[in-house]
């Protein structure tokens, strides 16, 4: 059974955007946070897996979002490293309130990236040992992302806070571009409710991408695709089940 | 003596830039946070704020960075509000190593604003008394700020998320526009040591502000005044003297 870490976290106000409820680029770094202060307690922190050469990339996200954690809320972030193959890691993060309601239900895919050849390296046992993940031989995936037929779009230049210390652009501001070509009176009438991205191509500092976004009305629900292109070029993909924000 | 408030924290990846130091942001933010964190302590909160129709404004920071925080860093920021006048409320914060090595210290000047009029309000006994902050007749300023003369600028546009839930643009947010503009070659071989910084006019959602950036040389100290614009107004000024990067 893999280890659960859990850590308390009160709300404030500039986690927050105008409707009050936590962003989700906030949901998403303090997601990541409590997830990396676990890998530190395990001595598993990020200068333990540079010195294997590698470092960790993420690829795929899905999330259930019940409510969003509200401004001055008290809540707990537990994540727990369940699962893993030959290449991912499987890891969950749930955002509670202190009653044990959950908020939000986060699934997350990891992979180790070799430093020099940036590419996929296999996943280093001696890294997730302490963890107490489960080995499984399948490899698991979030449903189909559709393209996009006829998109509006609005242009981002990456810039150089977007870049972390792991010298790529931090996976919290693809949620910034995917969400912000939306309008303010779309984020003011909507909140979401299910969200499945996944991470193609990485993009580079000065990089101008085009976020893409198609709304569509499936069986009354609105729905969003999103697509993050460099040039011709899918970087990010997603997919977003909205439910009318309730005033 | 007024009450002083501190919270230890494990600096992570994302909280960094490139260089891996925390970025300006982030400082900013943390800090906010464990001020926030003293209020609601205080129970001072910003329900509490709201209740006497008004909200927290920043007019000025002042901040001497000796070194920034690093990546895997454990710190420790503490807050105080040190003094207050008929107007304004001076709250200090400082960031330390572990065993007590001052990096950042920060100067904050905040007001009251009537949530209804936007208009400055007299500081009010009954939010601040738990602070235990000194009264003062004087004002305190922290420098002149000179305007740019010839400067170099890019466009940035108000995101969404760049409003928090007291309907105005985070103050963090400004840090991204001031120190973007200057790119990442300029960012990779210089770190701030002192940044004054003026917030003079709120800016909205959709506005396409103007950062521009003047370089100047004094006495071998490499120096940037800054200005935020919108159309021809100016909504924030700041002077930063840097220090080169040790490679």
């Amino acid at each position: 059974m893999a280890k659960e870490f859990s850590r308390q976290h009160e709300v404030v106000y500039y986690e927050c955007d105008m409707n009050g409820n936590m962003t989700l680029p906030t949901v998403i770094s303090l997601a990541i946070q409590v997830s990396e202060t676990q890998s530190n307690e395990l001595n598993r922190g990020s200068e333990y897996i540079h010195q294997h050469g590698v470092t960790w990339i993420l690829t795929n996200y899905h999330l259930e979002i019940t409510r969003l954690p509200k401004v001055d809320e008290q809540i707990i972030v537990t994540t727990k490293a369940e699962e893993y193959n030959k290449y991912f890691c499987y890891r969950s993060f749930w955002i509670r309130t202190l009653s044990g309601e959950e908020l939000v239900h986060i699934q997350a895919v990891f992979g180790l990236m070799n430093i020099e050849t940036r590419k996929l390296s296999r996943v280093i046992d001696e890294i997730i040992a302490p963890f107490e993940s489960q080995k499984i031989t399948k490899i698991k995936r979030f449903g189909k992302l559709e393209k996009i037929v006829i998109g509006e779009s609005l242009p981002y230049r990456v810039r150089f806070f977007d870049i972390d210390s792991n010298l790529h652009v931090n996976n919290a501001v693809y949620f910034h571009w995917i969400l912000d070509v939306l309008g303010r009176d779309f984020l003011t009438s909507y909140v979401p409710k299910t969200i499945t991205i996944r991470y193609d191509k990485e993009v580079e500092y000065g990089n101008e991408i085009t976020s893409v976004v198609e709304k569509i009305n499936q069986d009354q629900v609105m729905c969003t695709r999103h697509a993050i292109m460099l040039h011709e070029e899918t970087c990010c993909e997603a997919l977003i089940e909205w439910k009318e924000l309730s005033k």
